[in-house]
């Protein structure tokens, strides 16, 4: 190493931590004047973004609040959500948006193990917060969102939000991170056993995963994306930051509602939104009224579960586009993407659904994914039927889990991030999940992928949701067990969907039991699946 | 900084150093059996690409060639410069792309400078390198490539390319870099002074710049690129990398000739190209009958020199719609672009092409950039009229220059790169280059902006190319002088173009020669002014 390559070093000219809070720098820079966010009536430029946000980073400061410090924010996606993602981090502090979803010891639990020393929080979860609050018994600051488009609920903080950022500089120049290594944000996973874990993402994660998304999404300036996914979950998949990265126009919108979606999408000529399968089901049943006709293609990002072939259909009907993402908090949300390939188009669309519902293949920002024994950690065979954890590793994966280096220890083992999803490898290189490690059903020795079983539910005219789960059972093991939401006006009896799946699947794998009702459901949109755990030992006792 | 975030530490899970490596192996996992390069009948799939740059690595490494060692290459677009591309920096080496119009002597000093220790090398230019090996008087190892679709030159190396190939391993894992800060690419500026300076690229800028280019330009996986551009310009401004992170298509092309580049957009579909304005002029007064129409819209890049209104005219009326983009080689090449405003559309062509030229605002992968004094570093009024000098910071600005510690400090000073450039910065944010430092005329203590009074020059309809520089004047300083290469088949005098002049621009701005024949280009399509103002001292003289 005798050659004068390493002789060149860093300054500020040519070297500067990765971080999204670029991104608005960038974007107010460029694009003044456009509008940033769009929320009803109201809307804001990217200067007045810009202005917003170092008024909320300064006046954070001048309490005390900077490097190193929890930030938590209770609200939908209104705008001091966003703005939060990068106010905060412009205090240089960490932003821990709230599930709210949660019940308040939850969030007294993560208030408290996150060290938060501030929460803004909105009118709308100010009962539950109150009770948090009280549970948490240390004083934090307390902000409330007091947002015109909600009525009800109280303030419960010492300070308006809006008269937070009359207390800012709006030429603030920030602190930001002197390690694009910081943390940026802290998002509690919603375990379903024990505590939730604190996943901590870094600056450096945080600007690639956007910068992944951007491209893979073909987001450009003319993006108009529409709030449709909790800014809570994994930061918006990083779009808080990604729309922002191409000076594309947010829509905030408080509630998932097709009555507000459709319109929504027509006045401000959506062009990107994003959802668990759910929000998909939830504008297919919409009653036709609320169904605005709009003449543009809208790309639809799903993620959380594999869209069934009908649910692919009826959107393109509509006027959608949609991928499929996968991913968890621990990776910033999406990691991979079901990339579409030229010879799909060819086919019929039951086989081109199929294809659509595996998780695919990397974003071009992650480093590499395998599929492989968890024991081992031997890549199985790319056949298609050989089940293995699917691994991830690279720039996009989390720091770690807070305070928990046990848990952080085994999730990076053998120097990859273990998803807990099993799935086979398919010969051209894409992923498919065929279950959670524990939501597989073990019958009689017969591994039966409880999913392969819901997509066949999902076939059956009358079914609009369906899960399945095993039930203990005294010969086999386990017995898959089934819990089905019916379509609007439609009519089944158990026996009918258990007839239907017989000529379907092989019969060990149909399900002995067929529960009718509301599923249970996570704040993301997923199906609790322990929650019908224990209600199928339930339906087993009054047999 | 009693939290629990810094504990968390990098691994192989959550860390890996920025490379555009990671490109081409996310490429050859995600469309292994698409078309990754085309170059006259023969065609590389994704997957054949991998391999063969695994074979050019493994086979250098096999060689002794590795870290820190410098590999040479001069080529035009073909395979071998794109595959250079992956495998020269595969083996942890680093690629020093040749501008292959230089001669033989100042090509000796580079290979001495940069410590080449293997050179590849095209026929094409075998007379020239044959002379600058025997000046270099040090064997290295060179390879050549016998590219059938040129005829002509001889081989001069120990090997053929593509034997080598042969040699190495197609399955290679590789070293790539340890760092992100590793060096990638030495490219050596065509300094009008002295001698060239060795522009050192790293990993984490050229990663960054690409995925910048990728966003700016709006590559997609339906991206069709045409080699327009020389690869050894900046390799080829990133865009050798930026093609294959959204898995895109590469079209090489020997040489710049609208006779092939019109029949190869229309065959391939191409959709995005790059160039200088000269490209674009070439494409405009091509003979009607090479004009193949095509039905789609193509992306066009122009950088180098403010694109004027007639030229984006006449290519969008053949198909065209051209981004302006700026930058240096220090700077991965794009560093601006002169990003489309929605409220632009409405104005008149003249207008519009007038805000088009400007050099526009940062890549979102650029930190900064300001218009200042480069004595006092203080940035100058957004007024349009004021001048100071571009500087640029981020992480996609040069390493520094290799063993050149004095030019690497003066181009640093202050924190900021300086460009050299001369320019004004406007309300809107757009910067507008009025002349390089060196270009400017200064006539009676009047600084004269030559690319003013060149502007005015293209909208004579008799002139195709036209550069204007100072000439010694014993009254006042200097005055302009100007030089005209007239369009095919047009017809005017020097003084028919100075009365033009005479109407539209201050007349001490006027030049006071106008001389008529062809232009001395640089290798990257760049006017010549020092070989220009050597000329105007002679008309001096003649007068």
């Amino acid at each position: 190493m005798t050659s004068g390559f390493e002789q060149l070093e860093r300054g500020p000219a040519n070297y500067t931590p990765l971080t999204p809070l670029s991104f608005l720098a960038w974007a107010a820079r460029v694009y003044p004047g456009k509008t940033a966010v769009i929320h009803g009536e109201r809307t804001f430029t990217y200067a007045e973004l810009a202005a917003r946000v170092r008024r909320l980073g300064s006046a954070l400061a001048r309490r005390g609040i900077g490097r190193g410090d929890t930030v938590a924010i209770m609200a939908p996606n209104v705008p001091a959500m966003l703005e939060a993602h990068y106010g905060v981090p412009l205090a240089g502090a960490v932003l821990n948006p709230l599930n709210y979803r949660l019940d308040a010891r939850t969030l007294a639990f993560i208030l408290e193990h996150g060290q938060a020393k501030a929460l803004i929080t909105d009118r709308e979860f100010s009962s539950t917060i109150a009770e948090a609050l009280a549970l948490l018994g240390r004083p934090i600051l307390v902000i409330d969102v007091d947002d015109p488009l909600y009525e009800g609920g109280r303030l419960v903080g010492e300070k308006d939000y809006e008269a937070f950022l009359a207390e800012g500089d709006p030429a603030w120049a920030g602190v930001g991170p002197v390690d694009e290594w910081q943390a940026i944000c802290l998002l509690y996973t919603s375990g379903t056993t024990g505590d939730p874990k604190g996943v901590v993402y870094h600056h450096r994660g945080a600007y690639l995963n956007a910068l992944g998304n951007a491209l893979t999404f073909g987001l450009s300036p003319r993006a108009v994306y529409l709030w449709t996914l909790p800014m809570f979950h994994c930061s918006g998949w990083t779009y808080t930051w990604a729309v922002t990265a191409v000076g594309g126009t947010h829509v905030c919108l408080r509630r998932v509602d097709p009555a507000l979606i459709f319109p929504a999408i027509a006045r401000h000529g959506v062009t990107h939104m994003c959802g668990a399968p759910i929000v998909m089901t939830m504008l297919i049943h919409a009653p036709g009224a609320v169904k605005t006709r709009f003449a543009h293609t809208v790309e639809m990002a799903t993620g959380g579960a594999a869209p069934p072939s009908t649910v692919i259909s009826a959107m393109e009907a509509m006027g959608f586009r949609v991928t499929h993402l996968y991913g968890l908090t621990e990776t910033y949300g999406p990691a991979t993407v079901c990339a579409w390939q030229e010879d799909w188009r060819a086919l019929p669309l039951a086989e081109r659904a199929a294809q659509m519902a595996r998780q695919g293949v990397t974003y071009v920002t992650l480093e590499d994914m395998m599929v492989a024994d968890p024991e081992t950690m031997q890549p199985v065979e790319r056949d298609g039927r050989t089940m293995g954890e699917i691994m991830l590793r690279g720039n996009t994966v989390m720091k770690g889990y807070l305070k928990n280096p046990g848990a952080t220890g085994a999730a990076f083992r053998g120097g990859w991030f273990h998803t807990g999803d099993l799935a086979v490898w398919h010969a051209d290189g894409y992923v498919e999940i065929k279950d959670r490690s524990k939501d597989i059903i073990i019958s009689g020795g017969e591994n039966i992928s409880s999913l392969e079983v819901e997509e066949q539910l999902y076939r059956h005219p009358a079914v609009m949701e369906a899960a399945v789960v095993a039930r203990a059972d005294a010969t086999w093991g386990e017995t898959p067990c089934a819990f089905v939401t019916l379509k609007p006006g439609a009519a089944a009896t158990a026996e009918e969907i258990i007839a239907f799946l017989r000529e379907q699947i092989a019969h060990y794998k149909v399900p002995r039991h067929v529960v009718f009702g509301q599923l249970p459901k996570t704040s993301t949109g997923k199906i609790q699946k322990f929650v019908l755990r224990e209600r199928a030992k339930e339906i087993g006792r009054a047999d």
